[in-house]
Order: C-alpha cells, then structure tokens, then sequence
C-alpha cells in the first residue's frame, strides 16, 4: 500500500519518457488533506541538486500539498538552468492540481551532469494527476526505481487508527547522510511540521543514516514525511516516533538487501564502545574497508581486516583487547588468535560481525554489502 | 642495484620455507658501515604488527646495524607471543652477524593473525646472513613481494659521489599514513640520525602518503632508512633531501603500478585551493570514491562521481565554481556541464583527473587505482 496506506493522499507512477526504455519514471504524491504538514532531510552533500536546492525551500515552510519525483535523470551539477528545470516542474504539477508551487517537492534521481528532457516531465505531470488514486502507491514506488531490481513499500497501523507507509527507492551509492536514495512517508495521524520534523529526524539518525552500502553520498538524497491528519487522531509522540523509526528501518534493511551486486548483507555491530559516536565510527570503517568487504564475498572470516579498519579510528581502544566475533564465532580474542575461524559458516546471505571494544557500554549497528565483481560491472559497463 | 647500490651495505633473499610455495619469502640488509645512522617512519594503524611495535624501539635508538624482512606472514594481531617471535628473530640475526639485537629492524608482510613458523624463520636467517653480498640488492627485492607481480627498486646517484637506493614491496592495502609496503632505503651519504629523519619524513609526507590504492591502512607498513657513510661525503642538506624523495616517489609510482586487480593508474591533481590540507583531502575523498573508481575502469568520464566526492569534504569551495578536468578535457566548468565527455580519450593505462576548487593557490597530488573484478578477485578468492 506503500504512501497510499495513510488516509488523505493519492497517488500515481507513470512512464513519461524520461527513460529511454520505457518504464515508469514519474511519481506524483498528493495531500489532500486537511492537513499538508511535512518534514524532510537532505542529503550533507555539500554538492546539492537542483531539485535538493528547490526541495529545501519548500519544506522550509512547513506546508507540502504534493511531491514529484522523477527517475532517469538526476538533475545535479545542471547549473542555473537545472534549477529553472526544478522550479518548472513544480510550477506544473501546482497547475494540474490547483495549489501553490510553492508547496510542492521535487526529486529526481538518476545520471549527474545531465538536464532533464523537460518536454516528457511536463507532459508526464499531466499524465500523472490525471492517474491519480487513493490506490496508487505501488504504481509510484515502482515509478522512482532506478537500477533497484524490486520496489520498496513499509506500512505501520497503530491501534489508536492512524497509519504510517512509505516507499524508497535506492540500490548504490547509499551512505551516511543519506545517498541515492529518495523515501516518501505519509501518515494520517494527525502531527504538526515541529512534530513531524522531530520525528523523523530521530528516525533517520539510527535507520538511513547507518546503512552505508559503498562509501559513496549522493547529491540527491531526500527522506519526506507528510501528514494529512485524515484519521482524526493526534497519536501519542512517542509511539508515532517508533512507527516512523520502525518504517524507516524496514525500508533501510530494503534497501541494503536490493544494493548493486551485492551477494551478502552485512550487519555490523560495535559494542563495548565508550560513546555511541565510538561505535558508529568504528562500524563505518568496517563497513567502508573494501578488504572486508572483498573477504565477506569470498566467505572468508578475515577477522584482520577487521582489526585493522578498528585501528584507523580514533575511537577508545586497547588493541590487545579488542574482540571480533563473525557469525558469532568468537575469532578474535583480546587482539589476538580466538575461536577456531574454521568454525565460521558464512553461507547465508546475511552476515553478522561483532566488534567488542572493551571500552565502555555503548553500542551501535551500521549495515553494509560486500564488494563483489557484480558491483564493478553495474558501475563501470555504462554511465549512471 | 637495489639496496646495495650504495657502498656499505650488504644484502641476500632467501627462501626460508615461510611460503608454502616455495617461493624467496626472506631477506637480510646490512649496513657495514662505517655509520650506523637510521631513521625510519611506521604505519599510523593503531593496530599494529608486533614487528612494528620491536621496530619502534628500536629505531628510537638512532643505531640500525641490520634490517631482516619476511613475507609469508605479517605476525599481526598475534599477541604477546607475536612480539616474543619478533624478539627471537632479531636476537637470531644478532647472533648470525655478531651485532646487538637491539640495532635489529623486523618488518613483516602476508596474513594478519597467525603466527609465523619460526622454525623456518630462524633457519632463513642462518641462511640469508651466508649469502649476504654487496651484489644481494636485487635478491633482498624480490624475496619480500607478496602478492606483486614484479620486484621494487630505485636508484639515485649525486655529483657529489654519494648514493640512495632502495626496494619496496607492496600491491594492495596501499594508503596513507602508508599502507601494505615495506620500503627499505640505504645510503652512503654521511648523515646523522636526525637528518635522515628530516628527509625521510619530507619525502614520505608527498609520496609513500599519497598514494591510496584502496583505502585501507595495514598494521604492518615501515619505510626505514639506512645511511653507512661509506662514501666519505657529507651531503647538502637539501640535494639529499631531494634525492630521498625522487627514490621515494620512484618507489611509490611503482607501487600504484602494480596495484592489485588495477587496470588503471589515476592521478588526481586537486588545485585552486584555499590550503595544502584542502587540496589532500579533496583528492583523497576523489580516490576512495568507489563508484569513481568503477567508473575509471570502464573508462567513462563521468565527472558527476568526482563532485560527488568532492561534495563531502570540509575544503573551501563553492559548489558553482567547481572544474573538473579528466586527460586534460574541462568536462566540469562552473559545477555544470563542459567541453563534449565524449572529446575525452581514456585508453591508456594513466588517466589524469584535475579538480579546481577555484578557492586559492594551494595544490597536491594523490596517486589511485581503478576498481577492478580482478581486484575483487585478488581480495575474495583466498584470505591475504
């Protein structure tokens, strides 16, 4: 039901032509009410978008009646003419439905460096609010894909009546601060711009913001939450702040489970450390040492590789008391030689790694894939 | 000529049994004198090997009288008894040439995390200190490669009648702060402790620093060197200054052209910028940007991955006044588009990527690889 789920929204996915195969490229979310609050973050690239630099205006205010979002074309690195491009389409889509462009989010995904054919998004808007549907949110999660090879989709209902769902597309280039990934959540519940923006933002700290496939932050990235207040219910913030979280980490385990080539989904988890800044710092560096993530490919528990991308951090350590467990075998002990690594059966898809600081009690997990010839292929045969 | 071309030093390459292939896995370099000065630089890991950790002190010393090198095993992350194998192998070169053990180098390279089979090692060292030569320059290169398909040596003379030479090991793992490389330098030059510290730590600072094949740091890197003043000649600060550092780059050059998997060498000039340290690490952020590095492979110009990366750094830049050069076509001016991608030729095995932060006069230069199913392959196929 991805953002259709939620009372108070429409939605549609159709092929506009931006891709040159066809498929669908243009999603259209719509509030409709009666309340249009919203929340976004933003990739920290500091190399923006246009649609990024548009977006960032528009959420400022608050009020988001509509979002757009195209694949088959990122629209960054475009320059003056890339941001007119942006600001057109949003004008469009504010025609075809009645509202203030300034109310409506633009995203795109796709090539760097090229412009949009404005022609097929002009023409693909009108397509689009002519398809809208209160059953449309598969059709828009299946829109925004770009090399992803299935559609992602998350739903939470609470007992109270209200609901979140979302849907996110993204398959490379995820990182920290967000990267080539754009997520649309909706709710009905009924929570104000500060409500929603505290949300989500707790809910990404931990979720999107700890998967980091490649090491590589996308100009594009952009997680928004939009709320309708369709249900009638005001929820309790603390559960509505864990059903965002909790739709947030079902389509972030999507999302590494979809990554380019990747043969393994890999779970790091730092415990031990003395801050929690410690411990996702540490499972960063694992995360991002292609040694590992080389080793993981070939089912090789090389826990050395591990210990040395602990040893470039600056994270509270004793190097002869550090532990590594792979799979939950336990094959570093104290810095040294552990459990027998024979003992380690990495055949599954999902790999597990523990890393024990011995240094204090916080803890973090960062998920990550390993790096396979696949990964080269997809990112080295043609321009994307 | 290796690390015999300068006069006062011996060397030999054995095979010790530490492979089990068979293959030259130990070599012995020693400095006849009249000088013992040394002076060296180890890898910035904070895990480190236990022969790094035996180095360290002794090195502090001031006073190398002889060097042993094995591949066939790093001894890292083996504990105390690691350090005590450490230890015993100094302890044998000691006894072999009559020296202290505390004037003994270790550095070893291979498998983090087993212990080495000392056995072989100290029968290798009986044996590499009875084929010692001032001709072994070339044997002592080629018994410590490891996964490097040619053997590492540079050669630099002086007017003035002096010498630096030097080999050098290393094809993966290559990164700064060093990185998988044993680098052993010797001269004839007349130089006290302190004044080869001074040109050694200028030398590697632009170019055992800055080369960064893959991003990852070993615990296991030295580069030492080695002055006997055999040649009687004091030398200008500043010519033997500049005569360590062309050995040095020479030296690294190679490195990165033997890289693992690598089918490209990419030289990544950062200008225009505001400080040294902006210019180092925007093209360190370029050279560990794994899309890039596929996308180099495939030989697409695709500078939208080189703003990518230069968007996550801290350096000063304006997002719109970027320009990116690849093989000296401007693809990238003023954050957009620029002269035709397809104007640009990336045959050949070096491909030069120039960044212009346009924010000031500063420059620096990394050296980085391609990544390459081979190199996949290399990293999966069998723990190294």
């Amino acid at each position: 039901m991805s953002v259709t789920a939620a009372q108070g929204f429409t939605a549609s996915g159709v092929a506009a032509g931006i891709k040159e195969n066809g498929n669908p490229d243009l999603a259209l979310v719509v509030n409709t009410g009666p309340r249009l609050a919203a929340a976004a973050v933003f990739t920290s690239n500091r190399v923006k978008a246009a649609p990024v630099l548009w977006s960032e205006q528009v959420v400022k205010g608050g009020q988001v009646s509509a979002v757009v979002l195209n694949s088959g074309g990122a629209n960054a690195c475009t320059g003056p003419l890339g941001f007119q491009d942006a600001h057109a389409t949003a004008e469009k889509v504010a025609d075809a439905l009645g509202h203030s462009a300034g109310e409506v989010v633009v995203a795109s995904t796709g090539l760097i460096g090229v412009r949009l054919p404005m022609d097929a998004v002009l023409s693909g808007v009108d397509k689009a609010a002519g398809a809208l549907s209160a059953h449309g949110g598969e059709k828009a999660a299946i829109a925004i894909k770009t090399t992803d090879t299935v559609h992602k989709t998350a739903v939470a209902t609470s007992p109270a009546g209200w609901t979140v769902g979302g849907m996110a597309k993204g398959a490379g280039m995820l990182a920290p601060g967000l990267a080539t990934m754009l997520v649309v959540l909706t709710t009905d519940a009924d929570v104000d711009a500060p409500g929603l923006d505290t949300a989500l933002r707790a809910a990404t700290r931990t979720t999107f913001d700890r998967i980091d496939s490649d090491g590589c932050m996308s100009t594009n990235d952009m997680v928004l939450l939009m709320a309708s207040g369709a249900s009638g219910v005001t929820p309790d913030a603390a559960e509505f702040a864990e059903a965002v979280r909790t739709v947030c980490a079902d389509l972030a385990r999507q999302l590494i489970g979809d990554a380019e080539g990747a043969s393994k989904d890999i779970r790091i988890e730092v415990v031990g450390a003395a801050t929690e800044d410690d411990a996702v710092e540490v499972g960063r560096s694992i995360a991002r040492n292609n040694l590992f993530k080389c080793a993981v490919h070939g089912e090789d528990p090389n826990w050395g590789r591990v210990l040395s991308a602990i040893g470039t951090t600056s994270a509270a350590f004793e190097p002869d008391q550090l532990n590594v467990a792979i799979n939950d075998v336990w094959v570093c002990k104290n810095g040294s030689v552990g459990e027998d690594r024979e003992l380690v059966d990495m055949r599954y898809r999902e790999v597990r790694v523990t890393a024990d600081l011995a240094a204090g009690g916080e803890s973090a997990v960062i998920w990550t894939n390993d790096l396979t010839a696949d990964y080269v292929h997809e990112n080295s045969a043609y321009s994307s």
